[in-house]
């Protein structure tokens, strides 16, 4: 019998933004420790279907009316949890944690700082989601074997990563920390550059086939555009935050695709490309299926 | 009762190259019309293993040794095509239907002027296939749903294109025709491009991230990554032959690239273009599960 399986790391669980991923911890929650206490905070019309479905026990429309909470999630847009934090800092108590799932964290780990007790904030990632947002998307399963990832700053309490890696694993997640600089950075080339890669593609693809032609489209279009249907509201604070990094990144797949452009009747570059691309696709599936 | 079901279009087929297209070409057609006579062409491992499956008859070395053929089907690399189109027409007879599989179009339609009967070639792509090549991943399923287009010149009997659609439908493809110009023009956006952004994206990734960077991705970059594990052998040809409308295509990419990356601290910048994107990547979805 697993000890961690009985106890919730955290009993009374506050989730600002039910979205695709705040509602997903909640029906994940629900699912995982069915007595745990969550209240969820977003608009009136999210908040009845969150209520209905089960998901959360009570709704409030702004996080200062939640009330006490051992965990505080923040799963609004990157830079609506900014503001959100300093409302998180004034609810916590002595034992409260105060957690994030932003796809960039150098920003929001910088504002900890300004807590009144910085240390009950850990910054936290959990990787995947899907290219549809919103609480009718959410559901339970969706941390399932994927990274969770948590930046927490120098001076924070193990026991308060303890107690996250277990609310993690307890949604079937697999913890992991990193710095919140080498996080945003590393995020830059796997999620954001591949975020905006998609969506440029899709757009040149759709402008140069017309809507009759994407009719003939394949497979290869459909799955590499997949991202291409991502809300804006999540990503044009994740591309305004994480701008120098994703910069850098957008440039290499430039420079990179002008050397393919001027290699095209040079089948020994074209072969190089693949080969070397090819290879990175190897290491990327490992462990996959 | 389907008439055109219990008639094969063509009795006696030889496929010249029995890859990932050729061999599922000849599975379906087993399926599909078990009185199908199929001359299977290619090195003598992949004969083996194309013998043992039952997907053909017989094989041969050289297309020349393939005997008379009421269909021939070149389903080598393009450039190898070209090759092989000037053996197919030497083992033509008068009945004789020339086809192709391959990505682009008009080198081959215009090479085909120069046959002996050049109204025996008509020329095919049927779009869809898969990132990994080869007779060990052809499957008789392969054409279910999905375009199969002809590009037939001016002067090509309508009885000709009859057969081939007949060919087609009973694959379970959708035939239509297209010009081979605006054929290899469409393909360079929703075909080659999409290919050559996914090949330099896993490059780029996988640089900037390294191995153990990978590990964290979540689907989204292991999805718009998929082409990038597609054979090189098939590709340098494609992107030689179709060099000038890819080229031009790459040359978008590359330019709204550039505009994200200008305005990734603009959220409106931002948010024009995911909306746009969104309403191709909609478009795409259209009558798609």
């Amino acid at each position: 019998v697993d000890q961690v399986a009985d106890e919730p790391p955290f009993r009374s669980i506050a989730i600002a933004g039910l979205g695709l991923i705040g509602g997903s911890i909640a029906l994940a929650l629900r699912d995982r420790w069915s007595s745990c206490r969550i209240v969820g905070v977003d608009f009136r019309g999210v908040q009845a279907h969150a209520l209905s479905s089960g998901a959360i026990d009570r709704a409030v429309d702004r996080l200062a009316d939640a009330g006490p909470a051992d965990l505080i999630v923040l799963a609004a847009p990157v830079s609506r949890n900014l503001e959100l934090l300093a409302d998180a800092g004034r609810l916590a108590h002595d034992g409260t944690v105060i957690t994030d799932v932003g796809g960039t964290k150098r920003a929001i780990v910088r504002a900890a700082a300004s807590l009144p007790r910085p240390s009950a904030f850990v910054g936290g990632h959990p990787i995947g989601g899907a290219e549809k947002g919103g609480f009718g998307f959410a559901r339970p399963d969706l941390f399932r074997a994927r990274p969770w990832v948590f930046t927490p700053s120098p001076d924070a309490p193990g026991a308060t990563l303890e107690r996250l890696f277990g609310l993690a694993r307890g949604l079937g997640a697999r913890p992991v920390t990193i710095d919140a600089e080498a996080h945003d950075r590393l995020m830059a080339f796997i999620s954001h550059l591949p975020q905006l890669a998609a969506t440029a593609l899709m757009q040149v693809a759709g402008e140069g086939a017309a809507a009759e032609g994407l009719r003939l489209a394949g497979r290869g279009l459909v799955d590499t555009t997949r991202l291409a249907a991502s809300p804006a509201t999540v990503w044009r604070d994740i591309c305004a935050e994480n701008a120098d990094a994703l910069g850098e990144a957008i440039d290499r797949l430039i420079a990179l695709l002008g050397t393919a452009r001027a290699g095209l009747r040079d089948g020994d570059a074209i072969d190089a490309l693949f080969d070397e691309a090819g290879r990175w696709r190897a290491e990327l599936m490992k462990g996959r299926t």
